[in-house]
């Protein structure tokens, strides 16, 4: 591990399965950006923080698998790519709670994703702004600068609404630096990428778990489909001219094809393609480009041996530079040895 | 380990230096009642919150080597009870986070210290009313719930001040048991020693580190000997009848002397002792009573590495069951390994 590279940190939510918007949006660009040799990549599970929205165990232990299968199929490189589970690093809670020790309170009531949850429960007429609110929910953002600040990230790839998160991991930071003098993290920074593509889902809303509206990214050749048949078209007859600008299957397909493919799609919208030859154009493209993985995906689903075993290699290298933190901090905060 | 036996959890507080007020209100008990053997008693040092409250390295690592040492000399039994620094149970911190996603922001709400430092911050017409509170203070009786429910702990000897977190603990292992579908948590339960004794400091108030009136346990004889002379007493000229029930001086006496001696010193008030020969006599027998294990502190302080390894054979005791007990709350809450 060279602490010369930039280090690179990317938490994955493990929540539901992933989706086509998923690996358009995060996972095809983590994976592109973990083969850039002058970084180092770290990419964890969330699933600590899945406990905070999910109380059902099948479901987290589900998703876990999944979305680990999931990325090993699409070929994350992990020997180069420091891939693992965040429950795997015991660490990580003891540096939440150091960090909570140094972390105003006041910070917590200004996080967007309490406020929200504020904001919802006096909408609701809810006498208690707190109502279902747990400490887990109101305290995250703690738990997210342990992620983020126990391996020195320089650089964390976030969504807009993640933004507040990085600076609150930034002031945590620089407080713990402040009251025990001395540069123990790096301030991160957050990396918002412009150009990320939102893929919109069957109904043309973004494809997002809570619209119901995904189109898992391995499901059957079948199943996709009869998946890519619902997509929302309108009621333009075969022979008219169609806007793809507009359309959603053909944003889906352009997610995955090349620029010349694209090009040679838009022209058949203007020829005035059916509906129907479109969306079996698109299905027959999409099956195709992820037939490979799928097959992947299929076997890893089917040895999840072989997938703990990669996260256990992960999790070790991890853990390797974890305790060696976690001993410099507990020294600097009084909670060494006494040899 | 005897699952049968009454589970007894006793947390010390790692901050200052321990005086005769903690021996006679805190230590002396529990170490008298870690000799029962119907009793499995844990005895831990709070480490993890001497946090909060102290942000002086060198301050929290001295005090948790006096206290250990401190204990030890007075003849805690450690083959017996199970004694153990909390920052050695990195298992710990990790089941703080799980229960703070089953415990209620508002409960935290409720809590005694956080509303006093509130009301502090309004009454000193500070606008914010969180201002210089951590989320370590705000948070810390979940990390107290952790530190009961890891050991599941029948009972847990508190002052009156400490009676809420305990039924936190409670309310927060029944949600997780209730939540979870299983009887993963005991319920604990506060035990109030009515009769513990508050020793009087050197001013007559309360002896409190905060008030600067403590006797420390072991301090050298002569040092000792400066201190009780400095214990306040009235104008009462010698040969003057004296009222042994409003003295801090025969207060000090009678909670180390026996009954029959206690009763001989009263004679001696009846009498018109002079307060000079009343001092002395008090600093004879405190000094006679503490010169074995205070010969027994020194020597200790001067071994840190025997106190280091008795504190990490309890841990390792400590840790057998954590490691177990977290290894079927991770399966529980859906954070199990894949095979």
């Amino acid at each position: 591990m060279q602490q010369s590279k930039t280090r690179v940190l990317t938490g994955i939510t493990t929540s539901g399965t992933p989706h086509l918007g998923n690996y358009v949006g995060a996972i095809k660009p983590a994976i592109e950006a973990s083969q850039d040799p002058s970084v180092q990549s770290f990419y964890f599970m969330a699933d600590y923080h899945a406990l905070i929205k999910c109380q059902d165990p099948k479901q987290v232990q589900q998703s876990r698998l999944e979305i680990a299968a999931t990325w090993l199929a699409l070929g994350l490189d992990t020997d180069n790519a420091i891939f693992y589970r965040q429950s795997d690093i015991r660490e990580i809670p003891e540096l939440t709670w150091m960090l909570s020790c140094v972390c105003a309170k006041g910070l917590m009531n200004r996080a967007h994703a309490y406020k929200a949850a504020v904001a919802e429960n006096e909408e609701a007429g809810n006498q208690d702004p707190d109502k279902g609110i747990t400490m887990g929910l109101f305290g995250y953002p703690v738990l997210m600068a342990a992620d983020i600040l126990m391996f020195n990230a320089n650089k964390v790839p976030v969504g807009r609404d993640q933004i507040q998160h990085i600076e609150m991991a930034r002031d945590i930071a620089g407080r713990f630096n402040h009251l025990y003098k001395g540069q123990y993290f790096t301030l991160p920074e957050a990396v918002v990428d412009e150009k990320v593509e939102v893929l919109r889902g069957l109904d043309g809303r973004k494809m997002s778990k809570s619209y119901h509206n995904t189109i898992p990214l391995f499901v059957s050749e079948k199943k996709l489909q009869k998946l890519v048949r619902k997509i929302k078209t309108n009621s333009l007859e075969p022979g008219e001219p169609k806007d793809p600008d507009t359309c959603t299957l053909f944003q889906i397909y352009s997610a995955f094809a090349s620029l010349d493919e694209t090009e040679a799609m838009r022209v058949q919208y203007a020829d005035g393609i059916g509906w129907g030859e479109a969306k079996k154009q698109v299905f027959e493209y999409l099956n195709a480009h992820l037939a490979e993985p799928r097959e992947r995906y299929n076997a890893l689903m089917e040895d999840p041996g072989h997938i703990e075993a990669v996260l256990q290699k992960g999790a070790e290298r991890a853990r390797e530079e974890a305790t060696e933190t976690m001993e410099k901090l507990r020294n600097a905060v009084g909670l060494g040895r006494f040899i």
